[in-house]
């Protein structure tokens, strides 16, 4: 079934459906002018968003539209984890072409609603439009943090340490798998990690309560984060290449096409992991209690 | 100068300047992953958000860049009014082809900007990205009301009386000679009325203090917005024709075009003006304390 037989009503009733993960902090979502959402006492707001075009920023020939729902919004709460945040509400526009199918639609917003519910997010508002070409999707985040304890760009100190979560490259490993279709066995985390990227929320709410220094995350590569934070701080740092983390399989694709591991972490971006800086003390008492996550100290 | 010449960091240090209107609400607006606000305590939060796509929405033909800015934050800032509420923030992301000249951004922003500063709204974050093919505009705002004085599309009851504010029609007149290019003078507050729409929202804020019981803004024409007030508040309703508020140039313009006045009234859209039910004595009594605005009582 094409998008024109359904109308805009009747695919927004569609939409309208399990938008709602949290009823506490909402009075009125989808359906009104404007959605009523209750904030928490004492909490700072925290907003973010981003536009995603088809052939700009993704094409239907590597992403499916479950995951690219997933994805669009993924970006965005992983903006609000870079603030120390816990992501609350989420407002989406969709402009389609009117030959899109009723399927691609509900494929792409069971992926946003999947990722809405992982993070307990409402969906509570958006826009669903005709596009003469291309798909245009856009993604407003709303947040919360506590007075003070939001994580700048700009905080980063002289001694701190340089910290990086998980692995990086493996987005950048997977794109370049995707758009070459190399015939490369054994990359499928790092097309995984390419189309569903895990923001670290939990991370970001970790750094907040360690009030480590300067957060950022890593959306555009290691080396251009690193700049925005030493632009914004004041100050240089340095990255050691030899410290960076690279996943075992992204060692393997290095070895396949013959680029350096360290381009994909350093220049390739989409990871999704947080970098920070903060006093190495405080490095060591977040790794001492809490062993479970994944940090590599990569500069200073 | 084109915009692939500045790119995107040297546009958006251009599109930084004056974006802050009322400062005692942002920690942080443009420039780190997410913006930091400051919500007033004990009110509820409003967000709305439409998208623009160009050839769908707009035509370059008949609105320009400072017009379309205008109107684009415009149109959202209705929608806060529309519940009642005083809108705050705004996050706005453009798409923009590579060939577009950096004047014609700068006027966009400039028009955005302009609006803002009536309305004391601040510019709070965005995203500026390229398109392969024609403009793509989305605003979010980001808006505040007490506790219990949002007014919903839902609240209408039996007996209430449906009143509008303004005049009705005169965008939908004015985009008929816009895209006519119709040869017809006196047209230009009808032109205005559909490049320059003005929110409501000291009305709307003058509804949720007489608390009326229902109320939406007019972006769709009146038969359509009362169609939605009557369906999510479980009643009907009736419109006295020669009651609909209409200008004496629209009246011209009928006469001219062979088209009935009423007809752009009920079906144009665009219009912006707000549409409530309440009680007569409600209306009675805002009408007595406020002699200068202009509500009249279309229907029951």
């Amino acid at each position: 079934m094409r998008l024109s037989a359904v109308g805009e009503f009747g695919l927004i009733n569609r939409i309208k459906q399990n938008t709602i993960n949290d009823h506490s902090t909402v009075r009125c979502g989808i359906g009104d002018d404007a959605a009523v959402l209750k904030p928490t006492g004492n909490m700072l707001q925290l907003a973010t968003t981003d536009m995603l075009v088809q052939d700009v920023h993704f094409s239907l020939a590597t992403i499916g539209p479950w995951q690219l729902g997933y994805k669009a919004l993924a970006v965005n709460i992983s903006d609000i984890a870079a603030m120390g945040g816990l992501p609350r509400h989420a407002l989406i526009s969709v402009a389609l072409p009117r030959a899109v199918s009723v399927a691609f639609v509900e494929q792409l917003y069971a992926g946003l609603k999947a990722i809405a519910a992982k993070y307990a997010l409402n969906i509570v508002g958006g826009d669903t439009v005709s596009s003469p070409v291309g798909i245009v999707i856009n993604v407003t985040v709303l947040g919360e943090a506590e007075q003070d304890r939001v994580i700048y760009r700009s905080g980063a100190r002289e001694g701190d340490w340089l910290v990086v979560s998980g692995t990086l490259g493996d987005s950048a490993g997977g794109l370049h798998i995707l758009r070459e279709q190399l015939d490369f066995a054994g990359g499928e985390p790092l097309v995984q990690a390419h189309l569903l990227p895990e923001p670290q929320v939990e991370l970001g709410r970790l750094c907040a309560r360690y009030q480590v220094h300067a957060l950022n995350d890593i959306s555009d590569g290691l080396a251009s984060e690193l700049h925005e934070i030493c632009a914004a701080s004041g100050c240089g740092a340095v990255i050691y290449q030899d410290r960076l983390p690279l996943s075992r399989e992204l060692g393997t694709l290095a070895a396949f096409t013959g680029q350096a591991a360290a381009d994909y972490a350093l220049y390739g971006g989409e990871d999704y992991q947080l970098l920070f800086t903060a006093r190495p003390e405080t490095v060591q008492r977040m790794l001492q209690d809490n062993p479970k996550i994944k940090l590599t100290e990569v500069g200073e």
